[in-house]
């Protein structure tokens, strides 16, 4: 046998063994995940809870085979692999480090802590007691310090967690780029809140919830979102979950005294949605076929959300279908809607913030758990770092834990080192835009010929049928010509307050 | 280490591999099937099949693998086991002999055999040509002869089939109890044939959907199904799938211009639903955490849907309710009510059936299936026969294939030596019925005085908890008392009949 030919056949066999690790990986966190967070009766916990333990462990066992070791290694070695071999090693070697370096019992623990935590987390919103939830918080805090002595760091320990996320993530890095933004926002922020008050008065946003559920499902087609192959759920919280290109579910959450709430939620996951379903189905069984990292996703969750949503050649041609679907809708035109939907406000709840502060949530997020990561702050000090935190930079103190730190569930779901993505995600997306702008014309131009089609097909060509082909910083350089930069999203920042506020330039 | 000692590991080890067995299980043929029938997306099924097929085989092998073989031969052996030991190892043995019997080759052609002949009586049902079907059933008729042969029988091959369903079961003692049924069932129905004119016309039991789901809704909690241990959805077919005993979910069906079909959907799943939530958690990890038998399920099933939900006694308190929570009904009055769920009328439609018609299509298919086992019918002249038995029993003629031998997809699917257990189902239902009556009183008493909770937690104690321990036969034993025995149902039907039609004693 030539060594081609022991090459094809080896590529075979890892292709099938990759291809068994993604049925139990979209078994487990896609499909059984979204119906523990849907539609599975409360008492059904328990036994999930063992089944998905499980699970996770055939997962882990076999991620951990020998053969699969051996047939990376094969490949590692050789030159002249095709650019698909070599990213599918990359994404073996990254699991290597990140789940392989833990011991198998201690991630099994883990994995147990976590499915009680999401539990302890939803009592403790639910009695507002952050005492029911800070043991898990402790323990999942502890976990993350041994994990990322486990994974290794060169110069900081949380390097080692955003990295999980970000490959290359780099504290030094992350200061330098918080920092900018921070230089920018906050004096920005502070001209504006001089003119909140002259601000025309708010309309009524309430809207029933059946006619939520419509303008939802509404704007999802009108972005592209195929319903043959997706859905829309309510949960807790909202999130996009994938079983494969073909079968991508959003969960979202509405308020019935403001729509916006649900719509953005609706938008935000619309946009992953779209990444989701756009990736080239013969990636499958790759482990390839999936979004290039978690700020990549986020990123076209803003751009739709943000870059489209909040904009007022959106509105301009999405009010009269809103005004058609929803016969209760007090808001009385498109201008009001735009206004609406871009007013500034310091708010405690950060899936509630404007794009102007929503970095600032980040921020303090950022901060506090670097803090706790290296030990500097303490799980049970948590509450008050928080409220001090949220009245220095936006001028607000939480009430109660629920608009406080018991908000996300990411903890309680074993993010950690996942928040700064949020901050970078929004780079990304303006820098996407700024270059399909450069290919298509002004996106606002598009908006108003209705030309959503060309803002999908131009992000599903340039970035989403990739999936995780490239590491998210190739993927940035070969979609937009350039490494990722602060200044695209500071120029459409200002740009975007200076006309909704008039500001002087 | 004693024997002791020895056989103490060896059965834990036992229960971790059964464990895992059940885990996959349940996510193959409960969570994921759930989904399917659900609420997956159309294109989202092409990948799910592949991942139910990875999965099929993970199961497979694990009860297939040379550990479990010695752990249950070591069992097998040994005196003074546990009874739950013993149960353990009549399950994993019984698993041995109905699948492992036949040789891989014969099994894989089977298996495609049938992927066909479902798709050839559908067609064969679109052009009613029977001879586009016949030859798939005849393969399928020598595939089951040459398995019964595989399994092994005492006197009769077609024993062998019946047991994959019911342990136990035979040819001389099933022929007995149908002979007993027929000649009580076939007068009976000949002389409230001459009085059908008479009744009473039909009320109109047409019900908006939205007040059907509620309906059901009701009459589920009315029984005391555990809507935090499960679900009520809509599927195609109606069916019941337990991801464990606190996560079992109903899927019905209903039809707007008949609010009938709907309601006993959902009361036959609910039946069913109340025994799988009604299993004793503690059985989990033995592969006895399941129901007894099918026929035991639907015995279940029948004592909810007929026994309690067609008597006088249930729409005499429920009537009220279903008034007060469906403004558009139609029917006047609990009696009224009663005689609509009580007509009798000769069908050629097994799904149709009224409760005293139903056993007769039963006992014809039971025969012709026998026929066609024995070599005693071929299956050209199967129409024929089948015609004429339909004469016989209920005095209608099929005018085409669709309302005739095409009517049913279970030969196509493969099941032979099933539909049995829909006769012994009934004799089950109102034998555990009267022995519950000679513990409680009266069911049309206790229905008065609203003990639903009363009645739900004998049939727990006595049957539901126990789930596979016992074989059907003994389990009925152990409960009523007595062996399964025709007297009780052919009691219930007499009096039930003579009361709806008046007839004299």
């Amino acid at each position: 046998m030539s060594q081609t030919e022991i090459s094809i056949r080896k590529l075979e066999r890892m292709r099938i063994l990759l291809r068994e690790i993604e049925y139990l990986k979209h078994t487990l966190n896609a499909t059984l995940y979204w119906d523990k967070l849907t539609y599975m009766p409360e008492k059904g916990l328990a036994y999930r809870s063992e089944v998905m333990t499980f699970l996770g462990n055939q997962l882990y066992e076999r991620f951990d085979s020998a053969e699969l070791r051996q047939l990376a290694d094969y490949f590692d070695g050789r030159r002249g692999n095709a650019p698909e071999v070599d990213a599918m090693i990359r994404r073996i070697r990254n699991h290597d480090i990140y789940i392989r370096k833990i011991p198998q019992k201690e991630y099994s623990s883990y994995i147990s802590l976590i499915v009680n935590a999401e539990r302890g987390w939803e009592q403790a919103r639910e009695e507002n007691q952050f005492s029911t939830f800070a043991p898990y918080l402790e323990r999942i805090v502890a976990a993350f310090q041994s994990f990322s002595a486990h994974w290794g760091y060169e110069e900081d320990p949380y390097d080692a967690l955003m990295s999980f996320y970000e490959p290359g993530s780099t504290v030094r890095e992350m200061d330098r780029l918080a920092e900018e933004l921070r230089d920018f926002v906050v004096p920005l922020f502070h001209q504006i809140r001089g003119q909140m008050a002259e601000s025309p008065s708010r309309p009524d946003f309430a809207l029933p919830l059946e006619e939520q559920r419509r303008l939802s499902r509404q704007v999802l087609e009108t972005i592209g979102f195929d319903f043959a192959a997706g859905r829309l759920d309510e949960g807790t919280h909202p999130t996009t979950l994938a079983a494969s290109p073909k079968d991508v579910r959003i969960l979202t959450a509405y308020t019935p005294d403001d729509l916006r709430s649900g719509f953005f939620n609706t938008l935000h996951e619309g946009g992953m949605g779209l990444y989701e379903q756009d990736i080239d189905p013969n990636l499958a069984g790759t482990l390839l076929g999936e979004v290039a990292s978690f700020a990549t996703e986020v990123a076209a969750a803003r751009l739709y959300e943000n870059l489209i949503g909040r904009s007022a050649g959106f509105w301009r041609v999405f009010f009269p279908k809103m005004k058609e679907l929803c016969p209760s809708l007090a808001v009385p035109n498109w201008e009001a809607m735009f206004r609406g939907v871009n007013q500034v406000s310091p708010t405690l709840i950060r899936n509630d913030a404007d794009e102007l502060t929503y970095p600032l949530h980040i921020l303090i997020r950022y901060e506090v758990e670097k803090d706790l990561i290296h030990g500097r702050l303490s799980v049970r000090d948590l509450p008050e770092v928080w409220a001090e935190k949220y009245r220095t930079y936006l001028g607000v103190i939480p009430s109660n834990h629920r608009e406080g730190v018991l908000q996300d569930i990411q903890w309680a779901a074993g993010y950690m080192g996942y928040f700064p993505g949020y901050l970078t995600s929004n780079l990304m997306a303006a820098q996407f835009a700024a270059a399909m702008e450069r290919s298509l014309g002004p996106i606002q131009t598009l908006l108003s010929q209705r030309r959503f089609e060309d803002i999908h097909q131009w992000l599903a060509e340039y970035v989403y049928r990739f999936g995780a082909l490239y590491p998210p910083g190739e993927l940035v350089r070969r979609a937009t010509g350039e490494p990722l930069k602060t200044s695209y999203f500071i120029d459409y920042l200002r740009e975007k307050y200076t006309a909704v506020y008039q500001l002087k330039k």
